[in-house]
């Protein structure tokens, strides 16, 4: 019995991750390329489909009918990854153009946090729910944005960018150029920048004045933080206003069901939802206090960026 | 020849007004009602429907075919107002239910300034764009979300609500019972609060020094500005600067084509709309310079309302 499975692509700068994924979001294959080591985008296509023949050549079980990319930059409408500054090609990239002419397989490409929400739509805990928004909480902030059942792009394609939604006027330096953004705040870097601001403004002992700020990661401020460490308990408590903040201003928006959080500090367990949680509901308006649920992400973390990016072609198949 | 016309209803506090409006915003028939001598909602809609009945009779040349609604605290998914503050009828009123049985035609609800965006699609600026947002700029700050096409009602209904964006932690108090919410800065009441602080602030003379504080309003905010008035000026360009900041917290949302600001302070034309589109540019993320318009609404603000309770039936209806 043949099974139909679509190539679910997770384009980072250093690799590319490929999983087969089936309808029911299991995986019944997994490859690698060093994204890296192509220097253009056409060789990267040519190296992605003879990895794409490779892994089903011999596999009578399968049949491939569909590549959904998620990558840095990526625009949905237009099928193109844009000035990605942690990828070597630059400019414009028609990548769906490029992938569905050498494969001749329907392609799609997003970002990695419409992915995300693709992924908790089709695969996770979003299944059944219309109105939704996942935050991946990393280096940045990203978020999908999920409003009766379809992801918000917008007029350009590149919406749901809640991570730069400005929260604090004059605030901390963002990587986009201005100040303020919300993921300066609420985001493992965010949670590891007010660490460091609270060692130069409080006086309290901290185990994390012992290390150098390079050293000082999320999950290392949590450690802290359960320890009693109170430098660290005061940054997560921060960390998950901040958060809460920008839920508060999600949910006046598009007054989402659930918000899903996602990455290395949602793993944090109750530390941080609990605080989150008593946030968000006195930040909201409060018409929607009550409204909304707080709720971890229910895909695995490490095969997440590929179960999202086939959830691209499933939703349309589906 | 028969012309269909649906019966936009617009109840506000005091009066509610209703026009008969054909399905090019063409109106045919107004009338209206003194809502607040209805203790009961039952009482009211017994009142518009024989209101209808007398609007109808004798023009043999109009169909009445639904009944659109806008109203404060109208919920679109369940067809109710909800805790109304300024109508005598209490708690939640299945209004949607009481008018369509009553009456036997189709029946829906929204708020204004949802019911300004769907008129804004349907008969005004939006024709043909499929991403916007629509501002109103009075007492608050109302909003209605347009994503590929269709309002953005969330969960719970109630989406939408920009004007209680938290946007200054820790500022101005709200009617919603917190502080630093949008609309405490960005709207008509917002601006005479911004120019009641700057008469606290700053030494310089003004006009505005002779009048009680409940006689200043937006209309001689924008003439004092005109004038010359260095304090109103300094009043209008934070008050552009805050609907920029809102403007840029919505674009990162939903990317719009276009935002249109709607009421008497986006009548004052390019004293407020340069300052608005500069501090946008600036304020929002690098990747959506360029990619919005901010423009006047097209609806004539008299005929607003009811043009777009009525579009709440023709978006079905076409």
């Amino acid at each position: 019995m043949m099974k139909e499975v679509v190539a679910g692509v997770d384009i980072g700068g250093t690799n590319t991750i490929i999983g087969l994924v089936d309808g029911e979001g299991e995986i019944h294959g997994e490859g690698r390329l060093a994204t890296a080591d192509y220097a253009f985008a056409d060789d990267f296509v040519t190296a992605l489909d003879s990895k794409l023949k490779e892994m089903v050549s011999g596999r009578d079980d399968l049949k491939l009918v569909g590549i959904g990319i998620g990558a840095p930059n990526a625009n949905f409408n237009k099928g193109t990854i844009e000035l990605a500054t942690n990828l070597r090609w630059k400019g414009i990239i028609p990548l769906v153009r490029i992938t569905g002419r050498k494969t001749g397989l329907r392609t799609r490409i997003t970002n990695d946090a419409n992915a995300a929400a693709l992924g908790e739509m089709l695969f996770g805990g979003a299944r059944g729910i219309k109105n939704f928004i996942i935050l991946t909480l990393g280096t940045g902030l990203g978020s999908g944005i999920v409003v009766d059942g379809e992801v918000v792009y917008g007029h350009t394609g590149f919406a749901g960018e809640l991570g730069h939604m400005t929260v604090a006027e004059g605030g901390r330096v963002c990587g986009c150029g201005r100040r303020g953004c919300l993921e300066t705040y609420a985001s493992a870097t965010g949670l590891v920048r007010t660490v460091m601001f609270l060692l130069s403004d409080r006086r309290e002992d901290s185990i994390l004045r012992d290390l150098k700020s390079t050293e000082i990661t999320s999950r290392r401020v949590v450690e802290a933080s359960a320890a009693g460490d109170i430098i660290a308990q005061m940054a997560i408590d921060q960390t998950a206003h901040m958060i809460a903040l920008g839920i508060a201003n999600a949910v006046i928006f598009s007054s989402p069901e659930t918000i899903f959080l996602f990455g290395g500090l949602a793993q944090a367990g109750d530390a941080i939802f609990e605080p989150v949680r008593k946030y968000a509901d006195e930040l909201v308006q409060p018409v929607f206090r009550g409204t909304f649920n707080v709720l971890p992400s229910e895909l695995p973390e490490a095969r997440a960026a590929v179960l999202g990016a086939s959830a691209l072609i499933w939703k349309e198949l589906k």
